[in-house]
């Protein structure tokens, strides 16, 4: 087992993508076959019955895997539904938020700012910290933060992909927290004990878009309303049909199961997929910290991502040039967010340290020539 | 250019799965490519950004191809949408039935009896014609059915997957028709002046699951109602963002892409692809009704399916017999559905005529040593 996957294709770019991103080059190879014939059985991974053998097997091999190297507790369904993060994101309030109660949100973000303006459309919803103003270069702190009496839950957005801080503390209330893991999920050990739900998109960690993996403790789970929301959006039909109440999306379902036994093999523990990332990130970080030439959107270390690092030169034509020699040289979707500019290095747990040696090497080049 | 795709990999079953169905082998043979590496650009078709270029392309190139081989007007918009069928079942009285209104239904089979169900959730919902009782093996009169006054809408299914009815004419009626065409979509030419709305999950005709395919005329989708709506149910904000308010299933649009460029090289029309289906249907029709010891589901000719063709032998465990004897020589996923056994041949449009000549010869066989 090593705990350093090389990606070592010489017609494959390092591809820095914020999401879609990077996939393992082992489950695209493997994926490359069981389009054209899984298990010998004739039938391709897309062409499978949802109710067959094959995909029953795709399935519960997926859900054993993600259970085992997560760590989850028997007391939490995996479930999947489709309509990514942002169907969640009404789901939720739809589901647990009744009247007279109200909901805390953590603002920290573009996707936990969306969050709670959706929730706003269905109940009461509560701003309980928010950086805004400060174009999110860090998370609120506990002395910030305003929390409601007795709310319905709290929501938080773990890893924000734009601006790139991430959480590693929790929001201290009684409330049942509820957490997007869209960008970071399984790039380190879960506290489950913390969390009533987790849920994430799949298509930075775990696989490719059009998905969402959700992780529910049973009794939260109960106290969603019977029979009322449209079906899809029901997450006791989701649990009770096993994810299977309608059509799911088993592409992306099998190659998340890809991915999880990657994390298995390559890995065999969350804390070893964190190390790695952390040791990742830190060549980035520590090129930003000893330059005055570049500069990184979020100081605080406490705060910063192993997962999204945006970073600026001294201009943006200098970033535009930046971003245009890195692609030349295959160091791919380098742009950051249009709503912050400058460049954006997402390091999901597929990117190899390679990339990250790859990309401080062009960053020290491009420094010494336009510096 | 012919009319008569083969399929020739020994290594391949003929799959007569009712959906996730089979794929054309040449678009699984470029999808394995392009998983590793699309358009040279070092990056996978799963691991794009959905901003990015070389998605930009995919989504174009999908959207024109389908527009020009489906003759779909410039007045109708093309959408993607996640949660498959399902979820429009939820999202069109959620949308088109306002209150004071009513929707008229079809009840022709499950997904149109669920669909029903369903709208009466949200409004008021009425039985405009049902063949329930005979176990969906036809489809309601014009004289049988029962409009509504000003209906909302008229819903119905062109094509019943596990009953094996299909529409060749048009409910008689003012209201606007929105039709689920998710087992039979571009199996044949559609009249658009007939419909106000279309939609299909992707995986029998189009590619994978996961995905819906909308058309819908603008006149129609501008009286759905505003800022209502969870985001991702709003057919507004979706033609608003062209698919991409949140990360589409990026996966499943370029897949459904290729599917219509082969369907564009391979048969240049949909009078073409249809023709091609009928005469494949016709090769099983011919052998049901000429044999005594099969008896296909559905009898009017007229509304027979040229995409699912449910039939038995003369007794239950004789299916049993049948299904496991084809599948041993990879004629394979004939089960019929669980609600009315026996057997059922899918042959959508990527079964080649190869498989239904292998299944009627395979029928003659297991007539002569069991009759």
């Amino acid at each position: 087992m090593t705990t350093a996957p090389t990606q070592t294709a010489t017609d494959r770019a390092f591809n820095f993508s914020a999401g879609p991103a990077v996939l393992p080059e082992p489950v695209i190879q493997q994926a490359k076959k069981d389009l054209w014939n899984v298990f010998g059985s004739g039938m391709g991974v897309c062409e499978l019955s949802h109710r067959g053998p094959e995909y029953d097997r795709i399935l519960e091999e997926c859900l054993a895997d993600t259970r085992e190297i997560g760590n989850i507790p028997d007391n939490y369904h995996i479930l999947f539904m489709q309509g990514g993060a942002t169907l969640q994101t009404s789901m939720i309030p739809m589901s647990f938020l009744p009247a007279g109660k109200t909901a805390d949100y953590f603002d920290t973000g573009k996707w936990s700012h969306d969050a709670a303006a959706e929730a706003s459309k269905f109940g009461s919803m509560n701003i309980a910290g928010i950086t805004r103003d400060e174009n999110y270069c860090r998370l609120p702190t506990e002395a910030e933060s305003n929390y409601s009496n007795d709310a319905a839950y709290c929501f938080f957005v773990s890893n924000n992909t734009i601006y790139g801080t991430q959480y590693n503390r929790f929001p201290n209330t009684k409330a049942p927290l509820v957490c997007d893991m869209s960008s970071d999920i399984y790039c380190r050990p879960i506290e489950w004990n913390k969390y009533a739900m987790v849920y994430a998109s799949l298509q930075k960690n775990l696989g490719p878009s059009g998905q969402a993996c959700i992780m529910i403790r049973d009794d939260f789970l109960q106290t969603a309303p019977d029979d009322t929301l449209p079906k899809l959006m029901d997450y006791k039909i989701a649990q009770k049909k096993q994810s299977r109440y309608n059509t799911p999306n088993t592409f992306a379902i099998y190659l998340m199961g890809q991915v999880v036994k990657w994390i298995k093999s390559e890995f065999g523990s969350l804390a070893a997929v964190e190390k790695y990332n952390i040791e990742k990130a830190a060549l980035l970080y520590d090129m930003l910290d000893n330059s005055p030439f570049y500069s990184a959107h979020v100081n605080n270390p406490d705060e910063r991502s192993t997962m999204n690092i945006p970073f600026k030169t001294t201009a943006p034509d200098l970033d535009k040039k930046f971003i245009a020699e890195a692609a030349q040289i295959n160091l791919s979707t380098l742009s950051g967010h249009r709503s912050i500019g400058g460049m954006r290095a997402s390091m999901y747990n597929a990117m190899p340290i390679e990339g990250a040696r790859a990309l401080v090497e062009f960053m020290k080049k491009f420094e010494s020539e336009n510096a």
